[in-house]
C-alpha cells in the first residue's frame, strides 16, 4: 500500500486504496479473532514476576515491625514502615503518608465523598449543599477519574492538555471561579497520552490561586515508577511544591503498587499535608480500623525501598517494552505517512493514546470490534464520556501477548485507514 | 467481705464495707497496673492459630480458581468462589453475596454514605436531600456502628433490647413514621450484651411494614460462628426470611473473618437480595475494580467451608473461654450478691455488659482507670455516647492473659463497689 498523506491523494487513489484495505479488513474479520485491549491489565508475566510477595510473610514473628503486630486491630493510618515506603517512593515525608488498602481509586472516590458529605479541611460547606460544584478535567484523560466527579453531580469542564501537561493559562482564568473546586491530573504518563508535566507546570499548578478556599487538587501519581523504556525520570514532590508555593492543604497524592505488584491486591497511599491527613482520619476512624495491615507488611518486606522497587519496575519494562514498540512501530509504518493520526511515544505509563484527524474514533472502534478487537470505548477519555472531535482512541497493549498484539493492531490500522477513507470518500 | 445486698445493709455496714474495699483498691493502685479491655481485639494466640492462612497461595497456579485469575484486575463483586463460602457460613445463596475487603465496618459505612450521596434502591432522593433522617438504635449497641449514623446526621432513636432482641413492640410503632430510614441490628450475640436474636424477633423484623420505602435494615452478623462455650448455635437467613415476608430489598447483612482469621487483615461480606446487589454493585462500580481477591482467594483455600471455619472457631474458644469464665466467674462471686449489677451470661461474641444500678457507670471507669484499668469509655454502647442511665460497662476480655484479666477485674469489682458505695452512702 501507497505512502503518501490520504489528503494528497487524489479520489481515484482514495477508492483504490480503499477497496485494498477493505479486503486486507474482511479478511483479518474472517480470521474471527477475540482479543481485548480495552484496558491497562498487566500481563501474567508480570504478576508471576512477583510470586515472592506470597512468602514474604510465613511466621507470627515476620508479621511485627516497629513493634507493631500487622495481625491485629489499629494503626488507621496505615503502618509506619508503609509510610516510609510511600514516602521514599513519592519524595514527601512519611508523616504525609496515609497508608490504604488494595485501591488508590477508593481513595480517591472516598476523598471526593467526603468533601460531598462532610466537607474537607478548608470547606465552610460540605458540597452536597452547594448549587453547584464544577471541576476542571485535563483531556483526554483517566476515565474512572471524570466517573467520581460524574457521579456526585460536578459540571465536569475539559482543559487541554499540551505535551507538557494542562494547559495552565487555561486553568489559571478557570480557577478563578469560586464555583471551580477541584482538578484532576496524573503527572507522570499521564492517562493516556503518557504526558510527563515539566516541572515549569508543576510548579504552576502548585502556586495556583483558586477562588475556592478548598480547591482541591487530585494528584494521581499512579505511573510514578512505571518507565517501560530508559532510565527512571525523576519527578518533583508536589506536597513539597503546594507548600513551599503557600497551598500547604491544596493537594492530594495518589499512588499505589497495582501496577508494581499485583492489581487490585496491592496497597496504596494518599499523600497530603499532616494538617489534611489529621483532618480526613479524623473522618476515616468511623470508616474503619485500618487498612490491611498484613498485605502492607508483606509489600514494605518485599519492595523494601525506592531503589528495589525500581528494580522490579526494571523486569516490568522488559516484558512491556516489545508491547508498546509493537504499537508505537506499526502506527509509525501503517499510520504516519496517511497523516490521519498522531500520538506520542511515551516512555512509561500504560497506554498509547492515538488522535485521529476529527470524527474518526467511533467508527475505527465499531469497525475494530466487528474484526474481533475491543478497545477502551470512544469517548471513555472524557468528561460524560463525549470526545467533542470524535478523535481519541486508547490503546492498551500490557495484557495480549506480542502476537496477539500484532494482529489487534493490524486489525486497528486497518480500520482506521477504513474509517479515514470513508470520510474522504464521502461513504455513509 | 460479707455476701449480702448493698441495699439491705445498714448504713453502718456499708460504711465499714467501703473502708474495707477502699483500702483494697488503694493497694490495688499501687501495683501500678497498666491494662487495657477497651476494644474487642483477639489475642496473639488467636492470631498464631491461623499462621497456615499466609501460605494458602504461593505460586502462580495457586491464584486460579474458577478460571480467574485472582491476581488481577475484575470482579468487583468479588470472587465467586469467595462468595460460596460466605453463603456457606450465612445461609443465603451466592448470588446474594458481595464479597468485600478487609473490613465489613467500611461495607456498612459505605452503604450508609451511598444513602446520603445517591440514595439507595428504593430511595426516591439520596438522604443528604431530606430535612431529617431518623435511625433506630438497639441499645446497648456498638460504638461504631453509632458513630456512622452519627457522622451521616441522622437523628438516632434508642430503643431497649430485651433477652430476645430488640423490643419490636417498640419498633413497629417507630417505623410508623416516614423519616426512619433504618436500624442497625447485631442479631447474634450483640454488641455488647451478647444477647442472640429469637426466631420470633428476626421473623417480626424480616416482617416489618415500615413507613420509609427504602427503610434499610443493617444487619451486622459480626458473631455469626463465633460461640466460645458450646455447640453452634444456628440462625435463621434473614435475607430469606426478608423475601418471605415481602420485604425482599430491606436487609442488607454484614460479615467478615475479622475474628475469624486477622483482624483487619480478613475478609469480608454484603449480603443482600439480587436487586439491591445489582444497585449497589453500579455505584461501586465508580469507587473501585475490585477488593482484594488474592486474600479473598487465600482465604477461600485455607477456611474452605462452613464446617471447617467452625472447626477453627472451636480453637478460638478454646482460648477465649478461659478469659471470659475469668470476667463471668469474678462478677458472679464478687458483684452478684451485691445486687448493684445485672449482666448476661453470653455463650459466644466478644463482651460482657455489665449493667450497674443507675449511676454507676462513669465513677466506675473513672476508678478503673485510677487504677491503671482501660475499659470502653462510659456511654459507649449508646448513640452520641450518652447512656441516660449512666448503668452500662462493656468489659472486652479477648486480649489480655487470664493472669492480667484476674487483675483488672479485681480493680474492676473494687470500683464498682466503690461507685455503689459512695452513692448509698453519699459521698461526694
Amino acid at each position: 500500500m501507497e505512502q503518501i498523506a490520504y489528503k494528497a491523494r487524489t479520489h481515484e487513489a482514495l477508492t483504490k486504496e480503499y477497496a485494498l484495505v477493505r479486503a486486507h479488513y474482511d479478511e483479518l474479520c474472517a480470521r474471527n479473532l477475540k482479543l481485548d485491549m480495552s484496558r491497562g491489565k498487566p500481563a501474567k508475566e508480570q504478576l508471576d514476576l512477583v510470586s515472592g510477595l506470597f512468602t514474604a510473610l510465613t511466621t507470627p514473628e515476620d508479621c511485627v515491625i516497629d513493634g507493631i503486630d500487622a495481625r491485629n486491630y489499629g494503626e488507621l493510618s496505615g503502618l509506619p514502615a508503609a509510610k516510609r515506603l510511600f514516602a521514599d517512593i513519592l519524595g514527601c515525608k512519611p508523616e504525609e503518608c496515609f497508608a490504604g488498602g488494595s485501591s488508590s481509586l477508593n481513595l480517591m472516590y472516598d476523598t471526593i465523598s467526603k468533601a460531598f458529605t462532610h466537607g474537607l479541611l478548608h470547606s465552610e460547606t460540605p458540597w452536597s449543599k452547594l448549587d453547584c460544584v464544577k471541576w476542571l478535567c485535563p483531556v483526554p484523560g483517566y476515565d474512572r477519574h471524570f466517573k467520581i466527579t460524574q457521579t456526585f453531580g460536578c459540571e465536569m469542564i475539559n482543559v487541554p492538555m499540551t505535551p507538557d501537561g494542562p494547559d495552565m493559562d487555561i486553568v489559571e482564568e478557570l480557577i478563578k471561579d469560586e464555583a471551580v473546586k477541584g482538578m484532576w491530573c496524573v503527572p507522570k504518563f499521564s492517562n493516556p497520552d503518557g504526558i510527563v508535566y515539566s516541572e515549569e507546570t508543576c510548579r504552576r499548578i502548585a502556586a495556583m490561586k483558586p477562588a475556592a478556599k478548598d480547591f482541591t487538587l487530585m494528584w494521581d501519581n499512579a505511573y510514578c515508577v512505571h518507565e517501560f523504556e530508559g532510565e527512571f525520570i525523576p519527578f518533583p514532590d508536589i506536597i513539597g511544591l503546594c507548600r513551599e508555593a503557600g497551598n500547604p492543604d491544596m493537594v492530594y497524592e495518589f499512588a499505589s503498587t497495582s501496577k508494581v505488584t499485583l492489581a487490585g491486591a496491592g496497597i496504596s497511599v494518599m499523600a497530603a499535608s499532616e494538617a489534611n491527613l489529621k483532618y480526613m482520619v479524623s473522618l476515616m476512624s468511623i470508616q474503619m480500623i485500618s487498612a490491611d495491615k498484613v498485605n502492607q507488611l508483606r509489600h514494605v518486606r518485599y519492595l523494601k525501598d525506592k531503589e528495589t522497587t525500581l528494580e522490579l519496575m526494571k523486569r516490568h519494562a522488559e516484558l512491556l517494552y516489545p508491547k508498546f514498540h509493537c504499537v508505537l512501530d506499526m502506527l509509525e509504518a501503517e499510520i504516519a505517512p496517511l497523516e490521519i493520526a498522531q500520538w506520542q511515544k511515551p516512555k512509561g505509563g500504560y497506554f498509547v493514546s492515538v488522535n485521529t484527524i476529527p470524527g474518526l474514533a467511533k467508527r475505527t472502534l465499531a469497525l475494530c470490534k466487528q474484526a474481533g478487537v475491543v478497545m477502551t470505548g470512544a469517548g471513555a477519555a472524557f468528561p460524560y464520556g463525549v470526545d467533542p472531535q470524535d478523535s481519541n482512541i486508547r490503546i492498551a497493549p500490557s495484557l495480549p501477548p506480542v502476537a496477539e498484539l500484532q494482529q489487534a493492531m493490524d486489525i486497528f490500522c486497518a480500520s482506521l485507514k477504513i474509517a479515514a477513507l470513508e470520510q474522504l470518500l464521502n461513504i455513509a
